[in-house]
């Protein structure tokens, strides 16, 4: 440890890059302040006077002055009058072990600890299992993007424009964590009118998105070490965050009339809630039939269970109009509808909301009040004109009718390039289109072939719990052009037929 | 329940309001859905032939037709050729208690449930403790909120659109969760500059607010019903997050030295972190001594603690710049930095950050992947272009300016109206000003009062664990002009000293 003090190791501290865009005074103090910390200028020991220090450094002794203050008022130096300045004695003892350590983390920079003993038990789950990776860019043949190019976004500027007008001040501040009211307004009117719901806009809560709707009812529904019910296959982002929330998933398998009725009046496991995707079952796409959703809301009003209804695509069906939600053929109120932007508008926009029974709404308001406070209100109300004018019906429409086109496409393209390798399940709606691997075919090696020409083949059988899990692939297609699917999948059908 | 079709029902179901927007054929459709959920048209019973049902509607035949044929897609009716439509026999048994239900719902719309057996343990939890009300618009004298008023939104919108025109399509796609790079950087060299931290842009997290960060942490660091160590008094926002998730909290006492390390290592609960607002302790406004942050700084290291360290209003020190964070004097990454854009932009803005320790930022941007995705990109990417021009620090530094006059007027005012009432304890930063009360006088009473002229005075006892709970308020000043607080203070006088 230096006991005098070395001019010329001040001068290379004030040479630190990281201190460059720095005013003088603060760079002789934060450098002063490292060579303290780093014990290179020991406690007790004495600092040049302000005058020889500034004379020395070429600086006006103002600036050394600056510095010294800021140095006694943080607590690093004392000044004694009529004799100078000191380097605090009460903060060796803490110093002496952390400057060994700096100098070890300045030599080994590389050394990071795995997390383990660090984490709670939930939060090494989260790490073990990981998180959702999300498709941050559009390629073939990630599932769940939409088409962002085609984007009314003069439009939304114009209309965010407006309300910054209208409300300035007001939208800067905090908003309802229940969501904006005209947004609100303007949800219920789409779900009741599109979507056969019957909810009240006092019913509605906006959030970021699915994600954080099922994170919720994650935990407000049911606690640690708890089953719950989901479909078999299914979404693997809401068994993320089950998971993530200490649940145990019990599969529930699907048929081709979706979930099935038996299995869920079967079960014994004092689950309280069932994951449901009537509209179109993720990943079969199959409709769940009006049968099974009024067996599936007299089990849940008989046994006081929940339903979460993620109706994520619904918006995108292609043969005669979509089915009416579960939500609106419930007169027990024991549905939690899960509704959101990212398919209909994009997924950057960060906007979902759910509707909700009215006994639920002040418990899930105060969990998001304290989870994240609320969604931006300028994108709320910029959201909310967007539909009032009639902008957002139409941009669904205008995208149904592309999304049809690409289907098409998508099935042709696998009939043409495919044939032998899959079969594809066309389902009635949505954005993606389940495969199945034909006889000698695995995942792997497929997805193997296709990564070498930057080919992603999302995987059935991940979604598949227990033993049976289907081979195949879930191909989303709405993002992708027709001509740029059917350039894909050829280039994917060579990449499959070379070993 | 009706066995003949009744063409009066139907025209009565076609007038409700809530079909008035829709299509001929979907309201005809939707009534006749109606009906039959309603047990109306009962299962078996024939329905009129599209002409016939055509002719006496005064519409056309393929109105009626389109009705149908969606009625029949959804499992409502089956038609048989040659003989006709008729309702489905098979949902029968589910829609006989379902309408009756639906009877009961209409005759007595005002029975809500009350929650309680239907949520998780943690969700009655937050249900009983209530959410975190935040100030949705300026009032004298709310806690915690800036001046919006003068914010500079035209150029925030010409940067925005700046981005808008440069990513275009990639903004609206799903963006990375630990946060766009641009703006990581840019935090990184605020932070390094500023607040003499010591982080790489690969240790930022980019999140929606502090409370989201704090949630993190209580999720990932600690599990239920374990024990977290937090200053006392202390932030009830950060209170809320811990007991969201079940965490025990442990007040940790704080002096004129801000959290006591006498304190931190004598605690033998067990706990493994520990919640401290070095800058300016909320409420006292203490900073926290550079002895004690070395103090904190080791017993973290030597006992394997983390620290979570808030830093909510730090570039609001009107004395000198404001002390170092902790986290640039810790060697031994242990301190999880937290900042937020809420104090010194705008609480709308729903932006915030953290500073981890590289072991965590798997796990912390994992679960954030599962919780809710990511911020939404253009925000994220304009606040990048913000600090990057330069227009973050000439924002704050003229925010610094304008709340220390009026952190003066607050203190004449205080010192003018209220003297025999509070006395104040002017900190040497932040947003707000801790008031103790003078003997006679107690919080409820002033709150009384003060409410009946329309002023809040958030309570300082709440604020406190324990018994040695301090009668004051916590006094808020930034959002209010130096007029507009001087006002506000005259009329609180006059309406404390109105029995």
């Amino acid at each position: 440890m230096a006991q005098n003090f070395e001019l010329e190791t001040l001068n290379m501290r004030l040479k630190d890059p990281e201190l460059a865009s720095l005013d003088l005074h603060q760079r002789i103090q934060r450098a002063l302040r490292g060579l303290i910390l780093d014990a290179a200028l020991g406690p007790g020991m004495k600092l040049p006077a302000s005058r020889a220090l500034a004379k020395s450094l070429a600086v006006s002794r103002d600036t050394v002055e600056s510095a010294y203050v800021q140095l006694q008022r943080d607590g690093f130096i004392q000044r004694r009058e009529g004799s100078g300045s000191y380097v605090c004695e009460n903060i060796g003892a803490q110093l002496r072990g952390a400057a060994r350590q700096r100098r070890r983390v300045q030599e080994q920079p590389q050394a990071v600890r795995q997390p383990g003993s660090g984490l709670s038990r939930r939060g090494r789950g989260i790490f073990d299992q990981g998180g959702v990776a999300d498709q941050q860019a559009v390629r073939a043949f990630a599932t769940g993007l939409p088409e962002t190019r085609n984007f009314a976004l003069a439009t939304w500027e114009r209309l965010q424009r407006q309300v910054l007008k209208d409300y300035r001040g007001n939208v800067l501040l905090h908003g309802d964590p229940q969501g904006a009211e005209p947004l609100r307004k303007a949800i219920a009117a789409y779900l009741n009118l599109e979507r056969g719901a019957k909810v009240r806009p006092e019913q509605i809560l906006v959030l970021s998105s699915t994600r954080q709707a099922l994170f919720l009812c994650a935990q407000l529904l049911a606690d640690a070490g708890q089953p719950i019910l989901m479909e078999n296959p299914g979404y693997f982002g809401a068994r993320k965050a089950f998971e993530a929330a200490e649940l145990l998933i019990n599969p529930i398998d699907v048929d081709e009339q979706g979930i099935r009725s038996d299995l869920l009046q079967a079960d014994r496991s004092g689950a309280r809630c069932v994951y449901v995707t009537p509209s179109h079952q993720y990943p079969t796409g199959v409709t769940l039939s009006l049968e099974r959703r009024l067996e599936l809301i007299r089990w849940a009003a008989e046994h006081d269970k929940w339903i979460i209804e993620d109706d994520y695509d619904s918006e995108f069906h292609y043969q005669g109009l979509p089915t009416a939600c579960v939500q609106g053929l419930d007169p027990y109120q024991r549905t939690l509808y899960v509704g959101t932007f990212s398919k209909t508008l994009y997924p950057g926009l960060r906007m979902g909301y759910m509707a909700l029974p009215e006994e639920l709404l002040p418990v899930f308001s105060a969990a998001r009040s304290i989870m994240d406070g609320h969604t931006p209100q300028v994108l709320q109300l910029t959201l909310a004109r967007f539909m009032e004018e009639g902008h957002y019906n139409a941009h669904v429409r205008a995208m149904r009718k592309l999304y049809a086109e690409r289907r098409q496409a998508m099935l042709e393209a696998i009939e043409r390039h495919l044939s032998g390798i899959v079969r594809a399940l066309p389902p009635p709606g949505g954005l993606q289109i389940p495969c199945l691997l034909e006889p000698g075919w695995s995942e792997a090696l497929t997805q193997q072939r296709a990564a070498r020409v930057g080919i992603q083949l999302p995987g059935l059988s991940r979604l598949y719990a227990g033993e049976h899990q289907q081979q195949g692939w879930l191909l989303g297609y709405a993002a992708l052009s027709s001509h740029e699917i059917d350039t894909a999948m050829a280039r994917l059908a060579q990449a499959l037929n070379t070993p």
